[in-house]
């Protein structure tokens, strides 16, 4: 790791307190870039998940690194990444909080939007907002391969939803979207080509086949046929990322700076930071975070606003008053609890950028 | 529970799409009362919680129905309060990075603030916040009696904070902040008497002696010595409080409506609710939340904006398009993930309370 000057931790604590977020430009950097040349050499386009950042200054990085364009999770999401000038989005989910409140045929009606469908319910309130808004909305067909995520389950239904796609004037079949999981390509080629040769012979074509995830970079392209990757976390990388073998500490860009502020036992103590800060995500992994001076300590307990510390296997002991960083397990769900990321380099506050699109739930 | 009709659900949904978090105001009012009635009783006064609703109004109805003041826990939720006119405020931690940040002493000069302490550096942060600020400021010593949070283990060490306090010409000894466990009261008040026993020697006097939490309130007077209670989840409870056997489902005013986005798999379903928006806080629950108009669905699995259903058991399944009604395990931070509550009272929205203090974490 980069070792932080005690400079930096000052001058981090002096302006903003703690616990707060702070993001390694030099890292962010490094990880669009090579998710970028990931998908450059498989020869499919980058679409990265900005639920990760939640930032359009972020989102418009990827975009300057030749992202074609961004996917979001949220239409709050799409709407903050509009507003900023961004008008290449897949919104990857069934959104039907959104379509019901008029609030789809309203961004649609600024932007061209591509939104995806599992189910009949989902393209009916598509088409009603595409008929508000007054033009055609694209959609994908989201299939599922094994996850048991969202997605239907089998070609057959993905190509009765492409059908209903086609018989209805508001909506054009834009194509599929899939997250395989990481073990599960074949099957996955196996859904797409006998679900292409269904689409062939009802005459549609799938412009679009996304796949997803940042541990799937490692069988990107893989999927003949496939065209875009979805990636969110990779811009900054977790511990469960670390876990996943995908990253490595120097690749982890996003840390909490949080204050010990109690040690007021021999072997624990409390950091500032609980699970209104780093969330009880555990991603399947023990303890909460990575404290990255005192990687013996573990944060084994939270409440909503302490991350409690089991110090028994710790030998060099934080004292009350320090300021430690940690990775957490899982950082999208981390970024959205701040209102803002504390850009450094080298050891240099260089900016303050907005998570715009924090708690956007809608 | 009171039946919702479909019109109230459809209101929500045009209104503000899905999830939202919608709040019932005849039973907040009477779970403010309950609460007041307890402490009242009891004779301590009742200085509620705020952390668990964030929201300026909610304070002025609980002070309005006869709170002493209020408790936060964060610096930033106090700010809030102070600018709504909140004059009469405990901060239940050690604040060291707001000490830190200067942002303390800003407040100070504004609210006379009561702040709390369990160390010796604390003490000094709070020493220069104070400084800076013009004028002294009110530290109660907080003690741990067998929780393991913050707090001192020993009277000795309580006591000689205590003294810290009264030699600092910057700090006013102002009492004590417990947090017993439920059948730890015995301990506490060994504790605490020994505790007042020594203070009684240096001179002080504790005129603050708080306890807290909701599922104390079985227990609230029993500490002979006590001036006040701090709780704050019973203003809207959750399915934690139900399990605590503190609350019913009837007193539970805070739901999350949320659409079933897809039904992919017979056995399964998908709400768009995820850890983004219930949080991933079990309460040492299994699953996520109870749904009620299928509480023989489980939410057994999150991701970030999705809901997974095991519907295995439910023998009346939702079908995709239907919006449930969610009690969160864990309802404070659920809570913190919303920007608004809306608030209902016999199927009619009243009004919408936004939740001014969320995120605010230093």
């Amino acid at each position: 790791m980069i070792e932080k000057s005690h400079t930096l931790k000052q001058q981090i604590i002096e302006n903003f307190g703690t616990p707060c977020a702070v993001i390694d430009l030099d890292r962010v950097e490094n990880n669009i870039v090579r998710a970028q040349q990931l998908c450059d050499k498989a020869q499919v386009a980058n679409r990265p998940h900005i639920k990760t950042h939640k930032s359009p200054l972020l989102a418009q990085m990827q975009l300057d690194a030749g992202a074609k364009g961004i996917t979001c999770q949220k239409l709050g999401e799409a709407e903050v990444m509009a507003d900023a000038g961004i008008d290449d989005i897949i919104i990857a989910t069934n959104l039907l909080g959104a379509a019901r409140s008029g609030r789809l045929a309203a961004l649609q009606r600024r932007v061209a939007l591509k939104v995806c469908a599992d189910s009949a319910v989902t393209l009916t309130e598509y088409s009603k907002a595409a008929r508000n808004a007054g033009r055609a909305l694209d959609v994908l067909v989201e299939c599922d391969t094994g996850q048991l995520r969202a997605g239907v389950e089998t070609p057959h239904e993905a190509l009765k939803l492409a059908q209903i796609i086609k018989d209805d004037a508001m909506l054009n079949f834009a194509g599929l979207l899939f997250y395989p999981a990481t073990d599960s390509w074949q099957q996955t080629q196996v859904f797409h080509d006998e679900l292409i040769k269904g689409l062939t012979s009802i005459g549609l074509q799938a412009n679009i086949v996304s796949t997803g995830g940042t541990p799937n970079f490692v069988n990107v392209g893989k999927l003949r046929g496939a065209t875009e990757h979805r990636a969110g976390t990779c811009i900054f990388n977790d511990r469960m990322m670390i876990a996943a073998g995908v990253a490595t500490l120097n690749d982890c860009a996003f840390e909490v700076y949080t204050s010990v502020v109690s040690r007021a036992g021999a072997e624990r103590g409390i950091l500032d930071a609980g699970s209104k800060t780093l969330t009880s995500d555990t991603g399947g992994l023990e303890g909460f975070g990575y404290i990255i001076e005192h990687p013996d300590a573990s944060i084994n307990k939270f409440s909503e606003e302490h991350g409690f510390l089991d110090l028994s296997q710790c030998h060099d002991k934080p004292a009350v008053g320090d300021i430690v960083r940690v990775i957490p397990n899982h950082v999208c769900v981390s970024v959205n609890m701040f209102e803002q990321l504390i850009a450094v380099r080298h050891n240099k506050i260089e900016k303050v950028i907005p998570v715009t699109a924090r708690g956007k739930l809608v």
